[in-house]
C-alpha cells in the first residue's frame, strides 16, 4: 500500500534527481477582485490527470526523474510580508541545490517571493512577463506589497530595461506612460517582439512569471480580474514554449488561474497544457 | 460620511455638467429563451470598478464630470407598453437637456423606448444596428412587443434604408429576404462595410444600438440565446469605437447581457470594456 | 434626475437624523478555506429589495428616518492593520456622534475593529457572540490577525467572563478548554441560556457580533466555511431580535456571508432577513 | 419506433381515460426579482423520471391510465393578458371534459388563468393557497396582473373567506392587516389549522394552489424569492396529500420552481415527489 | 390536446417518410474525467426551440418530413457491451429501411455500437473523424470497451487507410506514431487536408463521427476533458457541412457535449447549431 | 522537502502502526441519474483541512498513528466486475492485515466488492445499511451490478435478516414487500430502532453502510438522486457514532457524495464531518 501522493502529472523525480522542482504558492491575500486563486495548485494537480505527458506540438515527452513536485507551501494567510518570506527560502533552497524553482501560483505577487530569491543568486537577470496588466503600480489603496505593484517592486531590485512585458493591455495611463520611458521593455497588446527580446537579452539569467490572464477571457476567462482583448492559446503556447526552450531560464511561474471563478473546468484545462509545455520545453532544453 | 452611490466607474459627474447620461432599464419580460438580462446594469456597474477609466487602446480617458449615471430605471415590470413609455421620458427628458442618452438593457425590446423618444427629436435619424439575429418578425407568438421584432417596430418608424444591421446570422428565411429586398441596409455574418455606411450616413443623426450577442458566445456567453458564429471582441471593440467616434451620435443602447447565464463574469468584464471604449470615444470627439 | 444611491431597504436617513448607522467591511484577506465575504455587502444591499420593510413576526415597520447606510469602506487590501484601522476610525465616528455602528463584514477579523474603537467608549462592555467557531486561537499559521482568533483578540482587550459565546460546536480541543476554564461564558452547540444571559448583563452596554455561520449549512450554506450541525433559521432570528431588543445594544455586525459560495442566493436571503429582524428591533426599543 | 412523448412519470393514460390532466404554463414575466419559472415544467418532467411510481408514505401507486399529461402550453410571453386567456382556455377544455386541470407554473400569475376557468364552473369553489408570500397587492409597480396581486385578483373574483392561505410569512403591513379583517381565511407562518378548514370547507368544491416557496429555502431554494423561515418537506407534504386526498379537488396548480437557481437539482426533487403525493392521493380517493 | 412529443426542431416527420432518423444514446459509463455526456440528448433537444430551421449559411431549410426523432434509447447503464448491442441494433434497424442513423451521443465509445451496424451492411466503409483526442488506445486501464479506445476498436473492423482523423491534438506518443505509421489517414491539429480526403474517399460510403471536442475550449467548454488548442466554430461549421454535403454519407454521430460541464448553456447550442448545420446539408444534397 | 501527500485530516499513520485504513473507491459508472460520485474521495481530502481533529460532541480527538490513508485506488472505469474485483483486493489485504477497511465511494455499487471480502472472513457478519433507498433490485435495466441492486447482490450473500436497513423512503412496492417479508430488518422513513437493532446484533461482527442520502436533501443535496425527506444532520451523526462505537465493526463505507452536484460545498463539509464523526469513534472504543 502506497501513500496517496499527489504531483503534477509525470512530475514523479526524487528531489535529488530532479532539474525542476514544482511548488505552489496558495496565496490571494491581495486580490483586488474576486479571490479564489489559491486553490490554483490543487485544481492543476488534480485535473493535470487528463492530460498526457507526450505533447503533439513538440512531439516530445515529460521525461521521468526530471522533475520534482513538493506540493503546495502552508502560507501564513493574510500577512504579505511572512508569505513572501516563506516563498523566497523555498526557492533559495531549490536554487541553491541547482534547481530550477517552477512556482503555481496564487496571485502574481507571489512572484515577489521567487524574484528575490533569484534575484540574489543572479543579480544580472532579466523577468520575461507576460500579463493582460501593466502591475506597475507604486502603491494600491495604500499597499505595497499588492498583486498590482508586483513588477514595480521587481524593478526596484532590477532597476532599469531588465523587465520585458508582454500582452499587456490595461492600467492606468501614468503606469503604461511609466513604462514606455524606459523602465521596462514594453510590448503591450500583443506578443510581439518576443523574438528580438530573446535574442537581446541572449545568455543571461531569465526569471519568467506567466499571469495566465494575457490570454483572452474566451480561453481563460477561470481568473479573478478577466481583461477582454488578450490572446489566444496558441500563441501563448508557442511563446511559453519559446522562452522556455531558448532563454537561459533560472525559474519560472505561472499565475492568477482562479478555479472557483470558471465552473467549466476549461481555465484549468488550459494551465495545466501551458505548464505542461513549458515543463517539457525546459526539461528537453539542451 | 457619503451617501453609497454606485455608478459605472467615471460616471460622476453632476447632471447639469454632463454631456452623456447613462440609465440602465432592467426589462426582460419578452425574453423568449433565458431571462435575466435585469441584472446586467446592476452587475456593470459593480463590476466597472475592475476597469481603468484609461483606454490604451484610444489612449484616452474617461473624462470627469462628462458622464451622469442615474442608475436604474424601476420599470413596470410584466408590462412592455407602460415600460417602453417610462423609457420613452427618460430619454425624452435627456433629449431635451441637450444630452445623449446611453442605455443599458435590459432585452433588446427597450431600444424602441429610445428610439421614441429619439425619432420625435430626429425624424430623419438612422439606427446602426449590432446584433446576431435581424429582430424583424412582424410578431412572436402573437406578440408584437417583443425583443423579436423591435427592429421591425423601429423601420415602421423610420422606414427603409434607415437601419443599417450588422453581424446578423440568424432568423427566419422571411426575414432575411425581407431585409434584403431594401427595408434594411443588411450586413450579414460578419462587421464588413461599416466604413462605407459610416460615410454614406454622413453628419445624418444616428442612434446605435448594440445587441452584446453580436460577438461569439466564446467572448461572450452570458447572454440569452448564444448564437455561435459571431464576431471576436477585438472587432467589436473597433467598430464601436469607430461610430461613437464619427458618427453623428445622439443616443445608443447596450443590451442583452444576462449576468446569471454566466457565472464567470467574463461576459459582465467584456460588457464594462465595450462600454467604457464607446463612452470614451463619444466624450473625446470633437 | 437622481443619484443612484444605493441603500440596504429602508436605510434612506439622513446621516444627521439616524440612530444607526450601516456600513460594510468588505475584507476576506484571512480567511482561510474559500474567500469571498467581500462581496456580502454589496449582494445584501441589492438583494434586499426583495424583502419588504414590515415584519409580520414584530408586527413591525423599518420606520423611516431612521438607518443611515454609508456603502461598504474602500478598505486597504492585503494589510489587515491598516484595514482594522480603518474599521476602527469609522466606527468611532459613529459612536463619537451618538449612533450606533451596524457593520455588514467581510470576515469575522473586522469585528476587532469596531470592538477596538467601542471598547474605548464603553470599557466596561460585553460581547455577545454567536459562531459556529470558537475564534480564539493564539494564532493561526503564525498570524494573529487572523479570523480565526479574532474573539482571543477581543479578549485582551476586555477580560474573563465579557464575551459570551453560543452555537459553537467547532475548534480545537485547548480553545474549548480555554473557553471554558471561565476566560468566556461559553455555550457550545446552541443558543441555550440567552435568556439568562442577557438577564446577568443586564444594563451594561453590549457588542452583538453574529458569525452567520452559526446557522447550519441547510440553512445558510453561503459562507467559507460550513460546519453542519448549526442552528435553524427560526431560533436565530428569534435570538438576535432578542438581543437587539433588550440588550443595551452599543454596537454590532453581521459577518461571514460569502455570495459566491451560494448561487441559489438563498444565503443572501438568510442574511437580508436577520439584518432586517435586527434593524427592526433595535430602531423600535424603547 | 416510437416518437419520443416525454411526460411526468407514470402519466401516460390517453386523454380521454384520464381523470387528471397535468399542463405546464412556463410564464415568469411578471417576476419581480429572478426569472426562469418557465422552465419548471420541462425540469419537473426530465426529472421525474428519477422518481418511483410508488409511495411508501402513502403506501399506494400512481395507477396506470388515470392521469394524461399534455406538454407545456406554448404561451405568449411577454403579455400577460393573452396568456391567462390561453390557460384559462385549457382549463375550461379540460373541465368542461370532466377532468381535473393540474397546472404546472411558472410563476403564480398563472394562477388567475385557471383559476377564471375553475369559477366560471364552480362559482362556489374555494382556494386554499399555500404560499409564504400574501400576493394581495392591489398592483405592483403599477401593474395588477402581477404575481405580487394573484390572489387579490382572486378575491374579486370569489370575494370574502373563500380563500384560505396557509404558511404567509411575508407582505406588507396593508396586505397583512387586509387578510386578517376578514377577506381571507389566514393562517401565517404555519400549516397549522388546515384540519379546521378542510372540515369547515367539507364538500364543497376547492382548487387548490401551492406555491413552492411555502417551503424553508434550506428544503427549497430554487425559486425566485427566497423566503426564510418556511415549512419543512414532511409537514408540507403531509399537508398537500391531505388537502389532495379529502377535499372535493376540482383543479389544483404547484408553481414557483425556478430550475436555474437551483443548481443543485434538489428543489426540483423536491418538486417532483410534492406533485407525485399530490397525484397519487388524488387518484386514490373515492 | 396533443401528447407532449419533443423533437429535435424541425425533426417532426414521421418515421416512414423519413430519410433520416435522429436517436440518442445516453451513456457516459466510461469516461474517464467528468461524466454526463448522457444528458446530451435531452439538452440539445430542448435548447434547440432556440434555433430557426433556416440556415443563412447555407440559405437552406430544415425541410419538413424528413427527419424523424425517436429521442433517446434506454440503455443498460453500467454495461458497455449490452449498450453497445442495443445501439447496434436501433442503428440496423434504421440501416435495414433505408434510412441514415444519425446519433447523439453520449460519450464517444456508443459510435462503436453505429459502426458495427453500418460495417455490416457498408463493409467497404469509411470513417471521417473529428476529434481531439486520438482515441486508439489498445485499452485504457485494463478496459478495451472505453471511449478512449474506440477508433482502435474501429480500425479493427475497417483495417488500415479506411479511418480518416482531423484535429487530433492529444494522445500518447505511442497513439501518434501508431496512426502516423499508416493505420489511419491522420490529419492532426486542424481540418486541412479534407477537401483532397474528401475526393479520395470519392462514393464509398463515409460514417461521420464527430467529436464535438475537436473544437477549442473556448468555443465549446462543455465536454468532459477539454483539450485547447483547437479549431473554431466557424471552421468546424464548414467542414461538417462539406462532409455531409458531399460525401456518400451512411450514417453519423455527434458526441461529447457534456450540459452540466457547462452552465452557461453555450457549449449546448454550439452543439445544436452543428447539428442543424449537418441536417440540412444532408437532406439538401442531391 | 517532502513529497506532496495528500491525506484525510488526521489520517497520517504509517500502514503497519494503523488499525483503520481509508481508500477512496471512485466509481459511479452505474449510476442511473446525475453522475459524479468519482470526485468524492479527492474532494472530501482536500475539503477536511476546513476540520479540526478534535469533535466536541465526542470530546475526543483523531489520535495520531491510528488511522492510514493510501488514497483513491485506480479503477477500471466502465468495468463493474473488474473494480468490484479490485475493490475486494485492496479490503481482503486490509482485512488480512488484522484492520478495518474504510472505504470512500463512490457510488454505493462498491459497498458490494468490500462486503465480499469481509463476508469471507466474517461468514456470520450483519450489515448496518443507511440509505435513502431500498437498493434491493433485482435488476436495473437488465444490469444486476448496479447501484440500485447492491443490497439485494448483498443478501445473496449473507442471507435473510442480516442486513439492517434505516432512512428508507424510495423503492418501487416490490421491493419494499420483499424487505418488509423478512428478507431484511427493515426500518423505512427513520433510524427508530437502531439501539435495538444493535443490542440484537450483539457482538456479531458488523459492516456498515453509509449511503450520505439518508439525509435530507436540505442538509446534504450533492447527491445523484436526492430524496427529500430525510434525517437531519444530527440525527446522523449521532446515529453513526453509535454504530461506530457499540458495534463490533469490523469494515464500513460512506458513499454517494457528489462533489460537483453541490457547488456551495456544503455536502463536501456533511461528508467530512460524517466521516471524522465515525473514524473517532472507531479509534476511541475500547
Amino acid at each position: 500500500m502506497q501513500k496517496n501522493t499527489v504531483n503534477y502529472i509525470g512530475c514523479d523525480a526524487e528531489y535529488q534527481d530532479a532539474s525542476v522542482v514544482l511548488f505552489g504558492a496558495p496565496y490571494d491575500s491581495t486580490t483586488s477582485f474576486r479571490p479564489g486563486t489559491r486553490f490554483a495548485g490543487q485544481a492543476i494537480r488534480n485535473d493535470s490527470y487528463g492530460l498526457e505527458i507526450y505533447s503533439p506540438y513538440q512531439d516530445k515527452e515529460l521525461t521521468e526523474d526530471t522533475v520534482y513536485d513538493c506540493g503546495d507551501l502552508e502560507l501564513a494567510i493574510g500577512s504579505s510580508e511572512r508569505v513572501l518570506e516563506q516563498i523566497r527560502e523555498c526557492a533559495e533552497e531549490i536554487l541553491k541545490d541547482g534547481k530550477l524553482p517552477f512556482m503555481i501560483g496564487g496571485e502574481h505577487l507571489v512572484t515577489l517571493g521567487s524574484v528575490r530569491a533569484a534575484a540574489e543568486k543572479y543579480p544580472d537577470m532579466h523577468i520575461i512577463h507576460f500579463d493582460a496588466h501593466t502591475d506597475l503600480r507604486q502603491d494600491y489603496l495604500g499597499v505595497e506589497l499588492s498583486h498590482a505593484c508586483v513588477m514595480r517592486r521587481c524593478w526596484e531590485i532590477l532597476g532599469d530595461g531588465k523587465i520585458h512585458q508582454f500582452g499587456i493591455r490595461s492600467g492606468e495611463r501614468e503606469e503604461f506612460e511609466w513604462a514606455k520611458s524606459g523602465h521596462t521593455d514594453f510590448h503591450p497588446f500583443r506578443l510581439d517582439g518576443l523574438e528580438e527580446t530573446l535574442e537581446k537579452i541572449g545568455s543571461a539569467p531569465v526569471y519568467f512569471s506567466v499571469d495566465l490572464d494575457v490570454m483572452d477571457p474566451s480561453v481563460f476567462p477561470g481568473t479573478g480580474t478577466p481583461e477582454p482583448g488578450g490572446a489566444d492559446f496558441l500563441s501563448v503556447m508557442d511563446a511559453v514554449t519559446k522562452v522556455c526552450g531558448r532563454a537561459n531560464l533560472i525559474g519560472c511561474d505561472v499565475n492568477e488561474l482562479c478555479p472557483p471563478c470558471d465552473p467549466t473546468g476549461a481555465s484549468t484545462a488550459v494551465a495545466c497544457k501551458i505548464i505542461r509545455e513549458m515543463l517539457i520545453a525546459i526539461v528537453n532544453r539542451n
